[in-house]
C-alpha cells in the first residue's frame, strides 16, 4: 500500500489535477491512502470537499511515496522531492533535461507520461493520447468560433451556406480527433498525413485523404515509403498550398519528440487564405507548424486571418482532461513499480538519483 | 428600377452589413443601383474593393431611394432620413415606439424585419429566422467552449466519459437549431416548450421532448392547449428544476415580441446545477430566461456555475450572418415596394411620415 500525494499545479495555464475524485475512490478501496494539496482540484472545478468525501485527506503531498502531477515540476517543486519518492506526471524529458537531472540530484526517482510505451498493455496508461483527443476536440471548437462562418451546410428558404472546409494536417490521436469533431459539425474535411497507412482511418471518418496523383504511390518498393523527389516535393508541396487556399479553417498537428515543429503552412499559404479564416496550430508548444504562430497568442494578418498557437488546450477542458488524465494515472498505479516491467522501464526517466 | 443604399452599421457589437458583394452582383444584374458607404463591409470581412468589384459605388447611402440597413438607425442616422426614402432593416418596432416616431417625422416609410409575415410566401424574407439560427448554432459553439467537459461520449483505453447533458428551453427557430447543433457535437439534448405541437421536430433532431407524465395531457379539449393547474404547474416545475440540475449547459431561447422574456431558470435551479456548467440565455437582450442573467456579461455563481447573457449573437459570426440577411433584403426587394401586397403591408410600419 502506498500513499499517494497530489500537489496543485503551478505552472502557467495549467488548470489540470493528477487525480480526481473518482479515481481516488477506487485507490482508497485498493488500500491506497491519497494525500491532496488544499486547492489542487479547484481550477478543475474539484474542491476540497469533494476529495475529502472521495476519502483524501488533505495535507502536504510531498511526503507521500508517490507525488503523481501533470506538468513537470518547477524547482521549487523539485527541492521538495526526497530520496526513494517515485514522481509521475509529464516532464518533458526530450525538451527539459536539466529539469530531469535537477530530479535527479535529489535521489528521486521519476516516471514520465510521455514515454509510457505505446503498448496495447499500456493503451489505459496512455496519458498522451488522452490529452491529444482533447486537444484535438478543443481545436475545432475554437475554430468554430473564431470563423465568422458556419461548420454545417445550411439550406434556408432564402438559399444555401456551403459548409466550411476544413484541412487537418496530421492524423495522429489529436488530428484525427479533429477531423471527427469537424465532420460532427457539418464541415467538409480534407486530412494529410506524410504516413499513408492512415488513410483509411481517416476515410472512416468521413473525410478526404489529400493525396496528389502520381506522388508517393511507390511507397511499397521494400515495404518502406521511399523519399519523395525533388519533383514530387514541389508537387506536392504546391497542390497543398492550393487546398490550404481553398481553407474556411486549417488545424496543424504535426509534432516531432524532441524537435521543433515542422513548418507546415508558409506565409504565402496564409496570405492566399480568404479574410476571416482560422489557422489553429497544435504544435504552437513547440514553436509550431505555421510560419506565423506565436506560441500563446492569435495573430490577425493583414489579410484577415486568424492564426491561433494556443497552449495546453487539454487545460481549457480542465474536469475531462482530469478525469481521463486521472484515470491514466490510476492503470499506472495499479501496474505497480516493478522496473522489470517493460511498461514501468520504459516510463522510467529517473531512477534513484540517476538519469536514466 | 432603384438606388439601394447600404450603410455602415454603427450600433455596438454590430458587425454584420445588410447586403453582400454576391447579392449586389444579383440587384446589378437586375438594372439596381447600389451604393456602399465606404468601411460598410469590413467588420463582416468584406472590403470596400469587393464591393465595388460587384458593381456596387462607394459613396453616401443616404440619398438612395431605398436605405438598407441590419441595426435600427442611431439619431444621427434618423436624421439622414428625407421623404420619400424606404428605410429596411430590424427597427425593433414593438421595443422602440419613440425610434418609429422619429422615422415617421423625416417623412420617410420604413418597413420591418420583424414585421415580415410569417406566411410561406414570404419564407425568403424572414431575417428574424435566419438570424435566429445562426444564434442558435452559436449558442452551442460557445457553450461548447466554457464548458470544462466535452460534448461527445468518449470512449478511452482508460474509460469513458459520459456526453454531456444540454437543456434547451423554447424550440422556435434558434431553439432547434440549437438542439441540432447541441446534437451534432454528441451530447444528449432534452427539450421543453409550452407547445407540445413541436415535440415531433424535436423528437426528429434526435433529442427527447420533456414532458411530465400526466401534465397538459389534456390539450385537446375543444382545440386549444388548456392552462394548466396549479397542482399541474408545481409538478411540471419541480421536473424542469430537477431536469436543469443534471444539465450540463441550458440554452434558453424564449422571447415574447415587445414584452420581458419570461423567467424560466430560477436562482436556485442554478445553484443546483454542477460547478463548471454553463447557461447561454439568448433572450438576454428582452432581460433573459435565467434570472441570473446580465445581458451582455458572464456571470460566474458561487457554486462555479457561468451565465452567459450574449447579445447580438448572430454578429459574431457576421460573414454568414450578413450574408443570410442580404438574401433575404434580395427577396423583399425583389417583391418591390406594392403596399397593397400582404407581405408589404405587414412590414411597413411607417407610411410617408406617419407610424402604421
Amino acid at each position: 500500500c502506498l500513499t499517494i500525494g497530489i500537489p496543485r499545479e503551478t505552472a502557467d495555464r495549467e488548470r489540470r489535477v493528477a487525480l480526481v475524485p473518482e479515481v481516488v475512490r477506487r485507490l482508497r478501496t485498493a488500500g491506497h491512502e491519497v494525500v491532496v494539496e488544499p486547492g489542487a482540484g479547484l481550477a478543475a472545478g474539484v474542491s476540497d470537499a469533494a476529495f475529502a468525501a472521495a476519502g483524501a485527506a488533505l495535507g502536504d503531498p510531498w511526503d507521500a511515496d508517490v507525488v503523481a502531477k501533470v506538468s513537470p515540476p518547477r524547482d521549487g517543486e523539485i527541492a521538495r522531492l526526497r530520496p526513494g519518492t517515485i514522481l509521475v506526471g509529464f516532464l518533458n524529458p526530450l525538451g527539459d533535461p536539466d529539469g530531469l537531472a535537477a530530479v535527479a540530484a535529489t535521489g528521486a526517482t521519476a516516471l514520465a507520461m510521455e514515454r509510457i510505451p505505446r503498448i496495447s498493455r499500456a493503451q489505459s496508461m496512455d496519458a498522451l493520447s488522452s490529452q491529444a483527443t482533447i486537444a484535438g476536440y478543443r481545436a475545432v471548437v475554437v475554430a468554430a468560433l473564431e470563423l465568422p462562418r458556419l461548420f454545417p451546410m445550411f439550406m434556408t428558404a432564402a438559399g444555401t451556406v456551403p459548409p466550411a472546409q476544413v484541412l487537418v494536417l496530421g492524423a495522429g490521436v489529436a488530428g484525427l480527433q479533429a477531423i471527427s469533431t469537424a465532420r460532427r459539425l457539418g464541415a467538409v474535411v480534407t486530412a494529410f498525413d506524410v504516413r499513408s497507412a492512415v488513410k483509411e482511418q481517416v476515410q472512416s471518418l468521413g473525410a478526404k485523404f489529400f493525396e496528389v496523383a502520381g506522388v508517393g504511390d511507390a511507397e511499397a518498393v521494400g515495404g518502406y515509403a521511399r523519399e519523395l523527389t525533388a519533383a514530387e516535393q514541389e508537387a506536392q508541396r504546391a497542390a497543398l498550398a492550393a487546398q490550404m487556399a481553398r481553407s474556411d479553417v486549417i488545424i496543424t498537428t504535426a509534432q516531432v519528440p524532441g524537435r521543433p515543429a515542422p513548418t507546415l503552412v508558409p506565409a504565402d499559404a496564409v496570405a492566399a487564405m480568404k479574410p476571416g479564416s482560422v489557422v489553429v496550430d497544435l504544435a504552437a508548444e513547440t514553436g509550431g507548424n505555421c510560419a506565423l504562430t506565436r506560441p500563446g497568442e492569435t495573430v490577425l494578418t493583414d489579410n484577415g486571418v486568424k492564426v491561433l498557437g494556443p497552449l495546453n488546450l487539454p487545460s481549457e477542458m480542465p474536469e475531462h482532461a482530469s478525469s481521463l488524465y486521472a484515470r491514466n494515472v490510476l492503470a499506472l498505479l495499479e501496474l505497480g513499480f516493478d522496473f522489470d516491467d517493460e511498461v514501468i522501464r520504459g516510463a522510467c526517466v529517473v531512477r534513484d538519483g540517476a538519469v536514466v
